[in-house]
């Protein structure tokens, strides 16, 4: 285990992966914009760089975990970045971004002879912490197989999609967009029995011990059923949701309940 | 166990029901509208009545099973109804309706002397049969304790919800609607697979194996996965999503999701 990772991204997801990488005997070399996110990785004994493409080993193996598209491909088309990594080298995708700028990124790497390699996962950042994270993943055979340590290091699971890269991508934005329906169903859930003169809680209690017996519904049901009215769900469901439906929009699939979603979570309704 | 219960009501429902409380010892007295329908019930021990009223032993328990607040009231106000069942009988409704027609329902019955006790139950036809209802229970204290050993006998577990009519009716519609939203999510999820060339199933598969491994995703969403454009979901979630959008309209709470869900149930997009 004592090949050098590169590691770009230490946001709320990233530094608790990064954190069990470091602990199960991996060296990492990490890059985060704000450099200042990287410090509890040192103690652990990381080396920080101040460009992207100094994360890489050539023919190496690199993560990624940031943002959007955007964030992701002003990486990889950082200077020096696709050269450094080189051929065979690998970059291992954990963002949620669209499937096609996905299958895009990965032309881009095959120019150069590296590939490029998706993963997305599943679970909030103390999941991450516990090693807990579900992990989907699409990509050649070969790179995958190489990869295949450091995802089992980081989750309690991971499903293959095949090779065409975007088919884990798109179980991401599925699982996301379900979610954020399940949340907002629970909303109106207990927003009704709060004003009907019932106990929320109790209502959720009930539902999630028995239909509804799943981890999302229990690990923001009693969040939600505590002030349902003022529940605030973060930039993650609206960026989420939007690639869904957009998505869904190139195949001409229609998505009612993703835009009334989308509607709901937009900033101008605030 | 030797008591006589009434029982009112054979569909997808009641008749497993009632075949299980008849396989528990219980006598029956049974009325269904369409007469026919208690037939595999008469070899069971079953006594068959032409009227509601004619189910009742006075100062006993009858138990109902119909569609919805229309059903149950035309049986409440059948001749003879309260009268034979008297004061201290105990009408034990599992009929999913309006938690306010439940409060006037339980009203009537006091005028009487009877208890109106509500027992709304969750589970498909298949998990009646097997005794696996999860059944939410409202209502006085003494009655629904004579009633317990009944419920006991036909599902999995008792939620109780206190004295108040209305409350645990409103679980029932809750769980309903929240359900519905999971089917409209699954089916946006599956189109857009297939549509992108993905394999339905396997998506439905790794979602519903972590993230929601609930019964209610488990038991709809590989049906839903098989042929996402053509599933159709049958009268109870139009009837249910509407009850519960109306019972938040009263109380002034936002639905926007159970609207949606309401119009693309309503039959005029068909």
């Amino acid at each position: 285990m004592s090949e050098t990772i590169g590691f770009i991204g230490l946001g709320n997801l990233g530094l608790p992966i990064a954190r069990n990488l470091l602990a199960s005997g991996y060296a990492l070399k990490v890059y985060n914009r704000t450099a200042s996110k990287a410090e509890p990785l040192l103690a652990l004994g990381a080396q920080q760089v101040s460009q992207p493409r100094d994360a890489l080993t050539r023919g190496g193996i690199v993560i990624s975990v940031v943002w959007d598209d955007v964030a992701l491909e002003s990486i990889v088309m950082s200077e020096g970045f696709l050269e450094q990594l080189g051929p065979g080298g690998i970059h291992l995708s954990m963002s949620t971004i669209a499937p096609a700028a996905a299958q895009n990124l990965a032309a881009t790497h095959a120019e150069r002879g590296c590939y490029y390699v998706e993963a997305p996962v599943f679970g909030r950042p103390e999941a991450a912490a516990a090693r807990k994270l579900w992990i989907c993943l699409a990509g050649p055979s070969a790179p995958k197989e190489r990869v295949r340590p450091l995802l089992e290091a980081i989750g309690q699971g991971v499903f293959d999609f095949g090779d065409t890269i975007g088919a884990a991508t798109l179980v991401k934005l599925c699982g996301n967009f379900m979610g954020t329906a399940a949340v907002q169903a629970m909303i109106e859930v207990t927003g009704l029995a709060k004003k009907s003169g019932n106990d929320p809680t109790k209502v959720i209690d009930m539902l999630t011990q028995t239909l509804f017996s799943a981890p999302i519904y229990q690990s923001y049901g009693r969040v939600i059923a505590e002030d349902p009215e003022r529940y605030s769900r973060g930039p993650i469901p609206l960026k989420d949701v939007n690639l869904f439906r957009e998505t869904a929009s190139q195949v001409e699939s229609q998505t009612p309940l993703a835009h009334l979603l989308h509607t709901l979570l937009s900033p101008i309704r605030n």
